[in-house]
């Protein structure tokens, strides 16, 4: 079977658990000016998470470049995969809505939690349809290119490893863990940048 | 006319309904954690439905790779069917809410009742536009696999008869009806996984 | 320009618009069996806009058919047709909240008439872009089919007219005229089963 | 890199961002009619994004289809230019609420500075992402259309600026300010019919 079709199915999840992000945002009555200041973590856990999402959906695209054709048990694999990136959109809310109420310790511990574990499960179905497809290049394309399949190999597969030990800080401290996710995201900014050009 | 616009319709609504199933999480006010803990049904909720669209998903990229054309009759045929698939987030919400609350069988039920239905409905259409398109091959392509469109034929006949069955459950148990339609998602799962080797 | 990303970006906003009318069904507290009788008109209303949806959609994959380029008013009056296909599930939840509500005959009328205004808005733009593109063939394929080309022009011309005439009866008697929407769709389902055989 | 995912997912965001407009829409118990004449700023509202998204993503086509090749860092450039139009719904509900409430001038002069930054950001990270691909034809297509390049060049530097303007404008007066985002996007369409000619 053809990539195609896979393909838009991927870029509809990616594109609309993206835009579901801003349904996070909102306002009560009461001034709107300090309310809009209020909710500065909303702003950061929007922005954390597209662009984590975005880093994901480009990973994505030069992964399924190096691929020619799928199969069935891809197809599950990329599916299980996209019920992750859908999944993103919820803790997000819950990480900025606990995560500055200091007095609640626990709710900003469970937000930063099920956050992590969120995007460590991401990571994990990433690199497991990736080996699916690459080993004994089972589903790469006849001309696919062993020096950016190898880059694959080397730079995915710590990608777990970070999110699940920014989780594990969540246990001792949420702030951190929160920060260490955001930090992350700002890596993978720099790293694209550089790689790029 | 060509199909690749049906496609990218059908692609759509299959990726905004599977991704509008997170909507139907939410915790109320009060400490977090244990309403985690406490919504556990609405995730497996939101797991089954998703790999459940995953999959017929996966069906219908199956099916469209051995049709070669489309008529208006056909595509009318996909928009009822879309219109189920785009149904399936409002019984996964109430069969979430509804399923542990032991104290209230008949939302149980009438949610499992909901569920079954909709799912039923949507392996019929999907018989229903499977055979209009492969009976005297009316739009498959001229090259389509004949031990494809068997294996078509021979596997989405039962669909319909299994959700069917899972579904008059509910009329006796709803629980188990619902843990069911957990069953049929995961079989399926590992079908795909043998059946992609 | 070629016309492949209109057509990806109004297949989404035609997709996401069906789908969202899923969001307007609800039910409150209390007892869950007999609400899910009583929101029968909030069923109706999605299968009408849904379908009212995936026609328009298939009349505009007809029409993007003959088309062969397109330029940049072309695609303005895309932007603003599709303006009026995403507004569609504001006046469905509206419709089907107060149609049934005898006693605020006035509530009634008014989400009858804005539902009627969206559609006959819908089809006026609907012809004033096609008659744009086909005008001395400005935008058509060169090997546009001269009988579609016709067909189109007698079959869309009415749309505008059909749609105004139900809204006006909403002045007289809402339920009739929300009759009426249905009508029109069911009566084209069946116009594209026999034009499509 | 090919372009066409890029295109997907963009068109994608695009389309969810527009279409999710409508959720801005919303009426509270009591008569329906009244209440559906006092909404008319939130009417305004989602035509003016709509159209506005709608502008934007025309341009975005315009400059796509000048470019021949993406780099990780375009694709990065990209996320980010989306994750501002993604965000576009939520300042469009505030001005919608606020703009017209007199006795609360500072929650109209909140909304306004909000929509007014995001849309300035949105025309600098255009111009950003534009720069990049074109200096020195760094990703342009080898027959990409001097002529076309440079009147992107010309027209798409005014539009930070013109959105600063506006913006600035909140300060001092928020309704004026709310009337010329609306004016940019009427100017627009203008300018659209002419330069499509």
């Amino acid at each position: 079977m053809p990539t195609d079709r896979l393909e838009a199915f991927a870029d509809g999840i990616f594109a609309f658990a993206a835009t579901l992000l801003i349904l996070n945002l909102s306002v009560s009555a009461g001034a709107l000016a300090p309310q809009l200041k209020d909710i500065w973590p909303s702003y950061v856990a929007y922005a954390v998470s597209f662009v984590t999402i975005g880093i994901i959906w480009i990973n994505h695209h030069t992964v399924m470049h190096q691929i020619g054709r799928v199969d069935r048990l891809f197809l599950m694999l990329n599916v299980l995969f996209l019920m992750f990136i859908a999944f993103i959109p919820f803790p997000t809310r819950l990480l900025a809505q606990n995560v500055t109420l200091a007095n609640h310790h626990a709710d900003a511990q469970a937000a930063a939690l099920l956050y992590g574990i969120a995007l460590t499960s991401t990571a994990v179905l990433f690199n497991a349809l990736w080996r699916y497809a690459a080993v004994g290049s089972r589903l790469l394309r006849t001309d696919a290119d062993a020096r950016v399949v190898q880059g694959i190999n080397r730079s995915y597969t710590a990608g777990p490893f970070i999110y699940l030990a920014a989780t594990l800080v969540a246990l001792w401290n949420a702030e951190l863990s929160a920060a260490l996710y955001a930090l992350i995201a700002i890596f993978y900014i720099f790293e694209a940048s550089l790689f790029g050009r």
